[in-house]
């Protein structure tokens, strides 16, 4: 078998057999097969396509190309969340001490932020001392002693897909479903999981910015959970506007903090709630999603599962005093409002371009080997379908560097879409779930 | 601008600009692009394709990546013929003397063989202590005392192509009509000529099997030329057997030979001819084709062209007592008939598994690295219409190891078609001719 063969073949429309896939896969990862000729078929692929039987020999030869966790030493169900990303989407902070303090396993490995969008492990850097390079022994021992366990992908896990990630991004083959599917669930199946709630976003926000392209890859993923023997459900989730009422590190720590102690906005905690009753629930520990929902709030209304995080921080070498006191996070020192240059509704906003802003801010990165300023944040104040008069805020800006404000504030300002009339019906937070 | 933009924008589909194309190949020459880009982008550019703009700035960027020969101290005109290869075509060492000889200046910057089909240097290299490795200074000076010269791609020559062409080799992204129509035309306006007469082979033995690819090609191909301010004309020529009754390296040395020596083959006689009476026609040499077609003949007939070739040979460092000696060439040591397994008539062969075979001998590359014995060689004996008698030799395999002799009689047997009845109507050997 020679990788040139393979290319052209995928090049021709052709289907790959499961060997073929497991040779270029193999191949790759070895070194064996080159950069230039993995690029040449991740851009024949994209353009051409990969049929179900295809995707299901890349994600398991990505998942076999390391290390598959194996949990079986610890008690009880094991389940995890993966969010598809996108603005203010700070979930995992969130489920990972619900979910445990219920009683489940949740074995989170999360990534960074790139673009616009943001990644649980820079949020949880900037809680101080945090250490989400735990070895596997570290994590182990950590999920033993209290159910969560927060960290990034390790050499071991799924090594095809980082060195395969690394050049989509610099060959533009990075927006593909089958693509996308074949890294996420790679990922996921190597956590050595029973059950998968995934959070597809779709909307502005979002990497899938029409909805039937979110439905394709939810219903690509839920199909390889499942084929794994794993319960999976896909939740269809709006990203037309933020999450929450903070994008930036720090300040969603805090707003998650917030959440926790049965405070926040609304928007948030519904989501909350409902990620960690489908987690409940497909973990087997609640008979429905009722019972889930309503121990899931329980865990909010009676602290544990603030307490759980404070636990998870501490073993994890961190700060656990910024769950009492969010002041010890970092902080920006200065800020500027953005206001609104007309007067109406919010009718709706290119949402992407707040990630932008921020990581213009220098509360994002634009290239992977860029740092982080985890102090730089966003606080919006409109949501969809909000009244604004001239020259209220819009939004306020968290910054300790003022270069590139002005900019910033225009693209936020400009993300803002101000009508006359206010839209006539509320788009639901969660627009469908599948599987489950 | 960055390269990772621009293989977005050819991945879906988009238009370059002159400045797009010329920081993709700039930078890619340069090394500041890594292979793995540009491997993306050409795929995507394969997939998609490249309008007539975008090719027309590609061949530029091509072009002038290097050196383009400046020729004008050579006095008259310098005309050039470039075939896209098939199997026993070996026209370039019959026309280089005769065009010569009648009066042109012929600079002739060639490539090696690979896969089925040989190359003009290779051949040359068959004749003892013929040089093909030229500096620019000894080349310039070989054309002024004689009037032809056969030199290979130097550094200097379209390095972008050089680099781009390894590229496409290993990535599959090779059959394409607009990125070859780039490589031949910068390599081929490089040479500061003012003519060019293109030779498209289409049919089994050729890259274009189809002769609406042959056509699409030849008109890009002329298009260009006559945009750069050359003259052109393009003959889609048959490829559905091998021209003249040799492949291989020396024996198709001592064809040309044979022509030069107003013998030999009718068609490739029939092609050398009209070849040569365009080079003429379009190097101004001659006022109408006819005429061109006089002097080819008179070139021949008066042993003019076959004393210009010994000359050429000489000022090269080969062996020029080869011409009236064709034994003094690489000789094999065995030889082997394929004979019919049928009675019937020849209705076509699968040419290019000739070249296969051939190449399977020793006298051909498979890779680029393989070394090749130029006494290896194959003999038709048959050609289409020709009458088969049942064991009677179709060709005859001159080798010298006897390895492959099994699989390449197999190759060259199968590849021959024997049918009842004799085809209906002959084929002509020059199709169509666009331009000129």
């Amino acid at each position: 078998m020679r990788a040139v063969d393979l290319i052209r073949k995928k090049r021709d429309s052709g289907e790959h057999s499961n060997e073929e896939i497991n040779f270029l896969i193999s191949g790759y990862t070895s070194g064996e097969i080159p950069d230039y000729q993995m690029a040449a078929w991740l851009m024949a692929a994209w353009i051409r396509g990969l049929n179900r039987s295809e995707l299901a020999s890349l994600t398991d030869a990505m998942l076999y190309s390391g290390h598959v966790l194996n949990l079986s030493r610890i008690p009880g169900r094991k389940v995890d969340k993966h969010s598809t990303g996108g603005v203010g989407d700070k979930t995992s902070l969130i489920l990972a001490p619900i979910v445990a303090a219920g009683g489940l396993t949740v074995p989170m490995i999360s990534g960074r932020g790139l673009g616009h969008t943001g990644g649980t492990l820079d949020k949880l850097e900037s809680i101080p001392g945090f250490n989400v390079n735990l070895s596997l022994d570290e994590f182990y021992s950590v999920l033993r002693e209290c159910g969560m366990g927060l960290i990034g992908q390790t050499d071991e896990i799924a090594p095809a897909d980082k060195k395969i990630y690394a050049l989509r991004d610099a060959t533009s083959t990075v927006e593909n479903i089958g693509l996308i599917c074949a890294s996420i669930m790679s990922k996921k199946l190597a956590e050595g999981i029973d059950a998968l709630v995934l959070d597809v976003k779709t909307g502005s926000g979002a990497f899938m910015k029409r909805e039937e392209d979110a439905v394709l890859l939810a219903e690509l993923m839920v199909e390889t959970g499942e084929r794994m023997g794993k319960r999976a459900v896909a939740l269809i989730t709006d990203m037309n506007q933020p999450l929450g009422r903070m994008a930036g590190h720090s300040n969603e720590v805090a707003e998650c903090i917030e959440i926790l102690s049965d405070s926040g906005p609304a928007d948030l905690r519904e989501l909350s709630i409902e990620l960690s009753a489908w987690m409940f629930f497909l973990g087997d520990r609640t008979k429905s999603l009722d019972d889930g929902r309503l121990l899931a709030e329980s865990m909010i209304v009676s602290g544990e599962a603030k307490r759980k995080f404070k636990h998870g921080i501490h073993l994890q070498g961190g700060d656990e005093r910024v769950v009492d006191d969010p002041q010890l996070l970092p902080q920006a020192n200065s800020h500027a409002d953005v206001l609104s240059s007309s007067e109406g509704f919010v009718t709706g906003t290119n949402c992407q371009d707040f990630g932008t802003a921020l990581a213009m801010l220098g509360g994002g990165r634009e290239k992977k080997e860029d740092s982080i300023d985890h102090a730089v944040g966003l606080e919006f104040h409109k949501r969809i379908g909000d009244r604004v008069e001239k020259d209220e805020a819009l939004a306020t800006i968290h910054y300790n560097s003022g270069a590139k404000l002005a900019e910033a504030r225009n693209l936020i300002a400009e993300s803002y879409k101000i009508g006359e009339t206010a839209p006539s019906q509320k788009r639901p937070l969660i627009r469908r779930i599948l599987g489950g």
